[in-house]
């Protein structure tokens, strides 16, 4: 137990790990953790969508843990080329010593949760990477899109973000579409 | 999908109530939606010590939405003894306005969900109350005891709180007892 206990305690700092998206109504950025509890009740609610029948509990647990890895690695914004490069190794790396704080059975089975989420193949990781995608884009179209305004984001690079969400929820996706060309058509999103 | 997109907007809000806890490193308040998080990936992880077998993912979503009234009805700390009269007034009003947004089945599958929380009965909601009352806690331990410290907090006033945690859990009521006896001994919780 003293080990669970010194892992609940770790975690305590993704509060502290801030996105480029901000709150609704123009607010603050959005820290890891408010993001994390945001899709695991709008994978609740909107399981219905999903192109997969999905084990919901299962998809709740990887929203919620999914960003355990920014404690180290930090937040890497979608459209940072150049972070996007090394992503991959600081997130391994986070992702042996956060974990490692845990029991031996219960680090190996958040691991696997955490890879199966980054492998995407299954309903469950699909469907999981939609709603990752669909919550920031939904707080930015009620903020009239100004996060991508403030980062001059292209359509091309948008649709390649949203890409994943088709291969979770059709439905969903639609909705990201038209959101993407009510943007586009308001000149929020660039056209090159 | 309209009425549950709005819904999924509105708590957004969630996000800027502020609780008296703070995080750990004598970190700023915490909010709602961070608690929540916290105390759901609690509940997966410490599972194994419920008194009774748990359905998991209902003490997840239990845990993530638990707190969503106060949206409406502001975070009433435990030791506020003239807030708690008013409480149940505020929180059953809050219940219903936001709750409303959803679809008619999602509004009463959400709400019941939140009673069975409140009236504290069932396995899921028994356990769900031990995450939410071990969270602060552990932060609060965390801290030396800065919280219990400000509010000049009483062994009894804080063994009241932490009572549910024993139909939860045996083993975390344990590790509680132990927690608060440490702190009386420090001088951080009174003994009138």
């Amino acid at each position: 137990m003293k080990k669970q206990l010194e892992f609940i305690l770790e975690i305590d700092k993704e509060k502290n790990i801030f996105r480029q998206t901000h709150l609704s109504e123009h607010g603050r950025n959005e820290n890891d953790a408010e993001h994390a509890w945001h899709i695991a009740i709008m994978a609740y609610l909107l399981k219905e969508y999903s192109n997969e029948k999905v084990d919901i509990g299962r998809v709740m647990i990887m929203c919620l843990i999914h960003d355990i890895v920014e404690i180290d690695a930090g937040d890497t914004y979608a459209y940072d080329i150049e972070g996007m490069k090394t992503k991959k190794a600081r997130e391994d790396a986070a992702k042996e010593r956060i974990y490692s704080l845990l029991p031996d059975d219960q680090k190996e089975e958040l691991q696997r949760i955490f890879d199966e989420f980054e492998e995407g193949k299954t309903p469950e990781a699909k469907f999981a990477h939609a709603m990752d995608n669909l919550q920031p884009l939904l707080l930015n179209t009620s903020n009239n899109g100004s996060d991508w305004k403030e980062h001059h984001a292209a359509a091309e690079q948008v649709y390649e973000r949203h890409r994943k969400t088709k291969e979770g929820s059709l439905r969903l996706f639609e909705l990201t579409d038209a959101i993407i060309k009510e943007h586009i058509k308001n000149g929020n999103i660039k056209v090159e």
